[in-house]
């Protein structure tokens, strides 16, 4: 078993690849693009983001026995995407700040947003239709549309503060797994993998992008901000239910029930009352029982790992099982 | 040659034939798809537009000899990509009308508008992928992303007011030009067209583009507010310096010209300045002049389709023809 530390030296050199081959497409960019548009990809690019999900496309697929260089390529179409959401939602959800500096609509405008999300998005779309084919771009789209319809349920869902564990777990599928898994997938088949394999990394995707979300939606409310670079209590103010909240609410007397119902039901109870929600989740063990569910997501991917039972592949296993098990130590 | 009246007629059962297979992708999505985002695209979508790109695919594949009915769905990828721009733009631009009706985002929220678009975005790009492979999404992003670099180019411009006649062509194209070239290259590589016909028909949407956007950027100021749904003078008061602008400043004697820079400077003065720089313009031939362009793109536009020789080719040939007449025709 591969320690985090340890994990986390062996892919830095692989986020650093990455990193390498997106400064390469905008320097390749350069001379036909507008200089403001340049800077704002730039900006929106490189900021200190982990490359998550780069790295699950250059590991699966390796996993799957390709270990050609191209997979840097592919792997950056979905911090491309990944990107263009972020640029997008942060308009949506009035974010000012991402990862400790001004979000890019604050830093250049919700123009400039709006537009260099559609580049980043046209760019991610050909690039994984030049490296994944049709079928990859299928899988891709279908994430990218199922992002969006996932974020318009939330807008229905805005007002709604009673969401049942299963919504919740649909809603954030829909916000953080089908990009994860589809990264997982495609990075799959890029790699030659059988049907089998394929369908084992999709798994592992989706449990560990179901834990990355669950321990996102507890840092919010547990997080230091000087590390998360957000505000505690974000989602809640903005009257976003998730798990520890919905768990609390399910086990919580009557009473913290109705207070934490009464809480949420306006912005101005919301904003004053985040650490009032904060001790009433933790006195019924919300926090608890949700960091659970989260641990037990991590063991199902390590578990669907098993298919990669030869010891040639024992290398990317572990990164791969690493990278889950880091989901649950993140801080920020 | 195919009178315009004749050529709309011919084309309106094929301009139904895209909103059938429209309609039956929407039906398609309907079930796993949220509710609002689902009125969102057919009220974007189904709003009396022309269907002009998605035209152009149809008959350039059929010109290039492919006749078969998956052309459809090719060509209303494109429909799909220039209502993500439309939703898109209309936010940039504060376009609270489009075709007579509240735009999307008056309609649904900004939110609704950037998340639709996302949608439809994908929708297109996979489309593209699936029917045109991979060359064909490459020319498709081209376009976007070249679209996305005009509108920076033009955020950059607005405070522009010496726009040159080349830098004026280099932006239609951009924000007209390449999708519509990449609507009949994308379709005569879809009809199987040699690289001379495959050429020949992007040298055409280059043409038919540029007219299409000199023709619009005439209603702005000549138009009449109830066929085009926008009021008389929009670009001018957005600060949009325009072709028959341009062609006035260059011909107007020192003391208009000098006046024409004076309105231009300030919002207020365009705001009230838009029948006094039309008079300009008027008066120093201005409208004739960017017209008399039009004309000439639609006549290039004609002469390089005469690759097509064949007799067999003589009625798709024509109705490109007439499509390229009928753009100098339009009042809305």
């Amino acid at each position: 078993m591969v320690q985090v530390e340890t994990f986390i030296a062996a892919v830095r050199s692989e986020a650093a690849k990455i990193d390498e081959y997106m400064r390469a497409d905008l320097a390749r960019l350069e001379p036909a693009t507008d200089k403001l548009l340049l800077e704002v990809l730039d900006y929106g690019l490189f900021n200190g983001g982990k490359r998550i999900r780069p790295l699950l496309v250059v590991f699966s697929s390796r996993l799957c026995g390709n270990g050609d260089d191209d997979v840097y390529r592919l792997g950056s179409a979905f911090e491309y995407l990944h990107a263009a959401t972020l640029f997008h939602d942060d308009i949506i959800d009035n974010s000012e700040t991402r990862r400790g500096k001004k979000s890019v609509h604050t830093q250049f405008g919700t123009v400039a947003a709006i537009l260099a999300g559609d580049f980043l998005h046209a760019l991610a779309m050909s690039t994984v239709g030049r490296f994944a084919g049709s079928k990859g771009l299928e899988i891709f789209c279908n994430a990218t549309t199922g992002m969006v319809d996932g974020e318009f349920m939330q807008l229905r869902n805005a007002t709604k503060h009673n969401l049942s564990e299963p919504e919740y777990y649909d809603a954030i599928m829909m916000k953080t797994g089908l990009l994860i898994a589809a990264a997982c997938e495609i990075g799959a088949i890029y790699g030659g993998g059988t049907s089998e394999q394929v369908k084992a990394l999709r798994d592992y995707g989706v449990n560990l992008g179901c834990a990355f979300q669950i321990i996102d939606d507890l840092l919010d409310y547990l997080g230091d901000p000087n590390k998360t670079g957000k505000a505690v209590g974000n989602d809640l103010i903005e009257g976003k239910v998730t798990l520890p909240l919905i768990l609390a609410l399910n086990g919580a007397a009557e009473k913290d029930r109705e207070r934490l119902l009464t809480i949420l039901a306006t912005r101005e109870e919301r904003a004053v009352g985040v650490q009032e929600v904060s001790a009433i989740i933790e006195g019924v063990g919300g926090f608890t029982a949700a960091r659970k569910k989260a641990v037990a997501a991590v063991a199902n991917a390590i578990t669907v790992l098993q298919v990669f039972s030869e010891p040639a592949n024992h290398y990317e296993r572990n990164v791969l099982e690493g990278l889950a098990r880091y989901v649950l130590t993140r801080d920020k």
